[in-house]
């Protein structure tokens, strides 16, 4: 099973969102990571305007929103599902930080759809509400201001579950070709002929400048090219330091 | 040195932003994160109400924001610069996934302060911009729709590195006293005896039931006072079958 199937077997459910605003934000942010199916228990208002304004080109994903009126419906069908809490509950069952709540979901994505669950702006889910969830998560957070908005909480969890599906794949620097080690020795050797007529390395005590050296450039694993720039500006030194 | 004395060490730069709005939903962002440090670079509109109206209670973060002419103004002082940048440049050294450039910037606030630096909402950081950052860090996302909104990375990379200093600690539901091994064989004792009594279970050929219970129970290791209450009903079961 693909990553982008797991990614499509999992249903955001925000329940009785207060502003449409955070309802379009938090499709654009599912639609970042991947994310397509968005639940809604009772918004206040929905469809809204506003909320298409802050979807920024998700607004895909809203018009598939689905609107039903309770969150057993909301979640109906899953095997799993995860609920958001910020805040401390006497008896919430299994609490998890959010990145382990992702691991267990998409591990359940692979059976069957799984709901991830957050409550209004103002006060989350209530007891009642997080009982219906399997598994608590929650957001790691300042604990003198555990305010995030209910479309950032949406991001944070969205970007988990796509690194748990994905292993977190990002676009890399292309790759030019690595200069041979050859061709690394002969850089070498001309720096050091050059430092040495340019009267800044005593080839008698050269001392730890040229380690410190080898050990720079190791480091940057330099290409081809930069070999061949860097020797340009050797040989450019060397050609002043003959004319004087 | 702590883990707040490390996000203290941290600026959030953002260069160039278009919208007020973006401005304060990032402070917010930041101060659920437990970042407090925030440089704008030529925003186009500060201080604006809107920008307060998006901070939602982190003005203190907004009262604070330095704003700089240059990127350069912005970094100065720093021990390493972050750069965000969704999309792939050929010129980039280091790319990062935002966790380990995150915990890369955590290891470099011991040393002193580091710069998280985000270009403007519409085109992200220039390549000259760029490359005055050490490290490229780019936010894992869908190929198809990569439009994170700027206060929503804001959000992602402070939530990565709040777990990068902190570990991400999280609330736990509180822990009520476990029952005793020999609590639990009790129970396991009266739940077969009354098995048996309802005909449920035969004795002569258990099969594989009671072991099937006992993994049951074992995962969800009952407390003493859920204990009392499986016993509670087993002794009502028991006191129903006895009066037929």
């Amino acid at each position: 099973m693909s990553a982008a199937d797991r990614l499509q077997a999992l249903r955001i459910v925000l329940v009785a969102p207060s502003h449409p605003g955070n309802i379009g934000a938090a499709a654009r942010a599912m639609l970042t990571m991947g994310l397509a199916r968005l639940v809604l228990v009772r918004p206040r208002r929905f469809p809204d305007p506003e909320a298409i304004a802050l979807a920024s080109g998700a607004t895909d994903v809203l018009d598939r929103a689905e609107v039903v009126a309770t969150l057993d419906a909301a979640i109906a069908g899953c095997v799993a599902a995860v609920g958001l809490s910020a805040r401390p509950r006497e008896f919430a069952g299994r609490v998890l930080a959010v990145r382990e709540a992702a691991a267990e979901a998409i591990a359940h994505a692979a059976h069957g759809d799984v709901a991830l669950v957050f409550g209004t702006e103002m006060s989350g889910l209530s007891n009642a509400e997080l009982a219906h969830c399997g598994i608590v998560a929650t957001i790691p957070s300042n604990a003198d201001y555990a305010s995030l908005n209910l479309a950032a909480a949406v991001q944070v969890v969205a970007y988990e579950l796509r690194v748990a599906a994905t292993g977190g794949e990002v676009w890399r620097a292309p790759k030019f070709r690595p200069a041979t080690v050859d061709e690394i020795e002969a850089l070498y050797a001309h720096g050091t002929a050059t430092l040495a007529a340019m009267r800044f390395l005593d080839p008698r005590m050269p001392k730890r400048l040229l380690p410190r050296l080898r050990r720079l450039f190791s480091r940057a694993a330099p290409e081809k090219e930069e070999v061949n720039i860097l020797r340009g500006i050797l040989a450019r030194v060397d050609q002043l330091l003959s004319r004087r």
